[in-house]
């Protein structure tokens, strides 16, 4: 894996599929190393969902040893329950990432689309066609799933957020300017 | 680990606490191998606690070879986020059963209180009270937190529902019953 400066996995787990991206970064000009969806629908109980996602995102640590992980986390969703098992999925998820030291960040699908497409409310079906052109996707590449593209549309956020310069520190007012620089004004 | 017919291990997970005990099963008495808690407050990011929690619950597991995994999972909570919290941490929890093939089971807390004390919705120092005397556990073992002996009500549910003979299909009218014995009736 040394050809890639860094290599990114994005992961968009969800109850029914499971999305996943692997990205790899050339100083500054990403490209895809990998893309897929896990079905989970076909699993009757929810433990035997979240053992295939614990277990296809070990492997695909293992296989493509990537640097970090980007996960998409929406922080609001229909009701508890659906919430609990959501949590559940990303749990595992990361629980594999973690398990051979992978930092993880996460991003709601807001942030995300906007990073792509420069619209947060940006439909899945826009963000893969602006994917496609970023990444140089062949069309016939793409998965009639959008999950594998969320889930590359995270990684490249994540990319393009780290690879950003760090941001000055804004103040908004003197006495906010007072409070974030103790000692800089007596 | 010969000593024993069966090793429950009983996890009580949460954002701030984790719970566990370990219950060892001879015939028809079980007995406390082990019981603590994962103080969690101290960490600062929520991924360093997942990852407290995932590697605890892995050197459990691997430290006394449970065959069986009970998990206390309410199933409503407060609001979203916090569900979405506490769905992550079950999840880790899980991926370390997961990831040495120990099958998990998991109970409402209402349901634990109700087999151990007979009163689902029975205070948790009554279930701790209930649990020491059962258990023959001496006080000066417990732990000023609650989580380790509801971890333990969990693993101690699990054993008594796992012992239970079969239940019969019950049917509540003669359709149900048609329905449940497709063949029987003509």
């Amino acid at each position: 894996m040394d050809k890639w400066d860094k290599i990114i996995i994005g992961i968009d787990p969800g109850t029914n599929v499971m999305g996943y991206g692997i990205l790899g970064v050339n100083g500054k000009t990403p490209q895809v190393i990998a893309m897929g969806v896990l079905k989970l629908a076909k699993f009757e109980t929810h433990y035997l969902r979240l053992r295939r996602i614990y277990d296809r995102v070990l492997s695909l640590v293992e296989q493509y040893l990537p640097d970090e992980m980007a996960i998409e986390a929406p922080f609001f969703g229909k009701n508890v329950q659906s919430m609990l098992k959501l949590g559940r999925a990303q749990g595992v998820a990361m629980a594999a990432a973690l398990a051979r030291e992978v930092p993880i960040t996460e991003y709601e699908p807001r942030k995300i689309k906007q990073a792509i497409t420069g619209n947060g409310a940006a439909s899945k079906e826009q963000v893969q066609e602006m994917l496609r052109r970023i990444l140089s996707i062949p069309k016939e590449n793409l998965l009639p799933e959008l999950d594998a593209t969320d889930a590359l549309a995270a990684a490249l956020c994540h990319f393009y957020e780290s690879s950003r310069p760090i941001k000055q520190k804004t103040c908004s007012s003197w006495k906010d300017f007072i409070a974030k620089n103790p000692g800089r004004v007596k």
